[in-house]
C-alpha cells in the first residue's frame, strides 16, 4: 500500500524528521535525500537522516515512488524544476510547506503532468537544520492534504496511509481553506511573536538585559516562536499574503478593542475576554494537542 | 535573619507556593494563612499550603514578623485595610503583585506608618487557585522589590533573604521602572495572547474546532499565556495602565511596520526582523529563564 522507494528533498528539521521516521516506522522503505547545502547532506550523512544522501535531487528521485520536497516553500518551484526531466512518470510529488494554494500551484507549474499533492504535517519546533529532526515530530499531530478536484484517489489513498505510518492524522482540505486556517493558528501567532521580541529588543527606556532577565513573565514563551526559521517564515508570509493580512486586520481591531478598554478603564470588558479564552486551552490539551503540564514540564517546578 | 512566623493572605498560586516553599527550605518559619473563599482555605488545610489556616486575616497576622499579599493586586487595599487594627507594630508587609506603583500606594494608604516593601516574583504558571501551588516555583526566577526612599534597610535585608531562601534571585529597583519593564515581558504578551485567542474564537471562515485540532502550529503556546487567572490580569492592566498603553502603542507601530512589508512584498525586511530576534532566544536559555528543549521537553519528540 505504501511506498517502497521515497526521495526527501531538503533534509532540515521536517524532512530529517520524515527520513527518521521511515526508518522506524516503514520497514522495506528506502530513503534518499538531496540537500543544496553540502554541510547539510554531510550532517545527513552522519545522522543517518536518509538511507542514502544523493549528490544531485535528480539522482536522489531517479528511482522514486514519492518525492517530497522539504525546502522554505519560496524554494519549492526551483527545486521541483530541478527533477522535472528525471522524475518517473507515476511517482507522487509532495510536500511539506506551510502555505499550500501557492505551493500547489508552484509544483504542477514545474511539473506538469504529474501527480502532485500538496501536504502540510502541523507539526514542528524552533530548531531548524539537519540536526533538529526526530522520528517522533508527526505522531498524534495533524497532516493537512490538499488534493485538487481529478486527484487521483488511489494516489491519495497511498499517500495518507504513508503519513499515517508515520504517526500522523491526516485530514482532506481545500488549498485557500487550509491557508486561511494556518493564518489564523500559526501564521498570525509567529507574526505576533516576531514582532513583540522586535519591539522589546529596541527599546530605550528597558535594556535588553531586562528583558532577558525577566522573560519568565509571560515573554519568553513568544521568544521560542520567534526563533524560528528566517527563511522559512519570510517565504510563508509572502506565499500566504491574502490570508495572513485578512487575518491580522481581524486581530488587529480585536487588539484595538482592548487598548480602549484598558484606556476607558471597563475592567468588565477585559475579564469577559480573559474568561472565554480559557475554554479553548481545555480543548486543545483534552485533544491531545499540548501537554497540561504547567511549562510543559520546564523542569522548573515539582508537581 | 529571617522570619519565625510569616502570614499569607490570599492562599491561590502564589500565596500556596510561598507557604510550600517556606515548608520545604525554612525550618523553624511557621506560616498562618488566610483566603477570604472558604473552599479555598479547605483545600489549603488539605494540601498543608500554611502550618495554620485562619478564619480571618485579623487572625493570620495577629503575631506576624512578615505579612505577604497575594491577592489580585485590585483587592490589595481592601485586604489590606482588614488587617490595619491588628498588624504587629514591627511586622513588615510586602505582597506579589504584578504591578508596583499602584499596589505600593494602596498598602501605604490602608497602612499608614507600616513598613511596606513591594515585591513581584516573576514566577507562575497558566494555573491558579489553591492546587496549582509547587515548592520549587521560585527556584532560579527573579524576585524584584522596590523599596522607596526611606524604607529601612535592615528589613530590606531580611526581606531579600527570605526570597533568597525561598530560591529566588533577588533586584531592587524602581516602582515606576519596575511597571515598565514588566509591561513588555509579561503584560503585553499576555494582553496579545489573550488577543489572539479570542480573534481565533470569533471567525466565521475557520471554526473553533479547526483552531484547536491545528493548534500545534503555534496558537497552542498562546493558549497557555491565555489561561491565566483572569481576575488578576484584569487587576493587573487596569493597574499598570500607563506603562502597558505606552508599550502597546510601540507594539502597534511595529506590526503595521510588518503588516507593511508583507502588503509590499518586501521579503528582506521580514527575513531581517526574523534573523535579529533569534540572539534574544538564544541569551534567555542561556541564562537560565527557559529550557533549550523543543517544546520544553512536551513529550512529543525522542531527542
Amino acid at each position: 500500500m505504501s511506498f517502497a522507494r521515497v526521495a526527501i528533498i531538503g533534509l532540515g528539521l521536517l524532512g530529517g524528521s520524515i527520513g527518521l521516521a521511515v526508518r522506524e516506522s516503514l520497514a522495506g522503505c528506502t530513503t534518499t535525500g538531496f540537500d543544496a547545502d553540502p554541510d547539510v547532506r554531510r550532517r545527513a550523512g552522519v545522522r543517518g537522516l536518509v538511507s542514502r544522501v544523493c549528490d544531485s535531487a535528480a539522482e536522489a528521485v531517479a528511482d522514486a515512488e514519492l518525492v517530497i520536497f522539504c525546502v522554505p516553500v519560496g524554494a519549492m518551484e526551483q527545486a521541483a524544476r530541478e527533477i522535472a526531466d528525471v522524475l518517473p512518470t507515476d511517482a507522487i510529488v509532495s510536500d511539506v510547506g506551510s502555505s499550500k494554494a501557492a505551493v500547489g500551484e508552484a509544483l504542477k507549474k514545474a511539473l506538469p503532468g504529474a501527480t502532485v499533492i500538496p501536504a502540510h504535517p502541523v507539526a514542528g519546533t524552533e530548531r531548524s537544520g539537519p540536526d533538529a529532526g526526530f522520528a517522533h515530530l508527526f505522531r498524534q499531530r495533524w497532516c493537512i492534504l490538499t488534493p485538487v478536484e481529478g486527484t487521483d484517489p488511489a494516489a491519495l489513498a497511498r499517500l495518507s496511509a504513508f503519513w499515517e505510518a508515520l504517526g500522523a492524522k491526516v485530514e482532506l482540505m481545500d488549498a485557500a481553506h487550509h491557508d486561511l486556517v494556518l493564518a489564523v493558528t500559526s501564521h498570525i501567532p509567529h507574526l505576533i511573536a516576531y514582532t513583540i521580541v522586535g519591539t522589546a529588543s529596541d527599546l530605550e527606556g528597558v535594556t535588553r538585559s531586562e528583558v532577558i532577565k525577566y522573560s519568565a513573565g509571560g515573554f519568553r514563551d513568544f521568544t521560542r516562536i520567534a526563533a524560528s526559521d528566517p527563511t522559512m517564515w519570510r517565504d510563508v508570509f509572502l506565499t500566504n499574503r491574502e490570508a495572513v493580512l485578512e487575518m491580522l486586520g481581524r486581530f488587529t481591531e480585536d487588539l484595538t478593542a482592548l487598548q480602549r478598554a484598558i484606556r476607558e478603564r471597563n475592567g468588565d470588558a477585559l475579564f469577559d475576554l480573559f474568561t472565554r479564552t480559557r475554554d479553548i486551552r481545555r480543548s486543545i490539551v483534552e485533544q491531545g494537542q499540548d501537554d497540561a503540564r504547567p511549562d510543559f514540564g520546564r523542569g522548573d517546578h515539582d508537581g
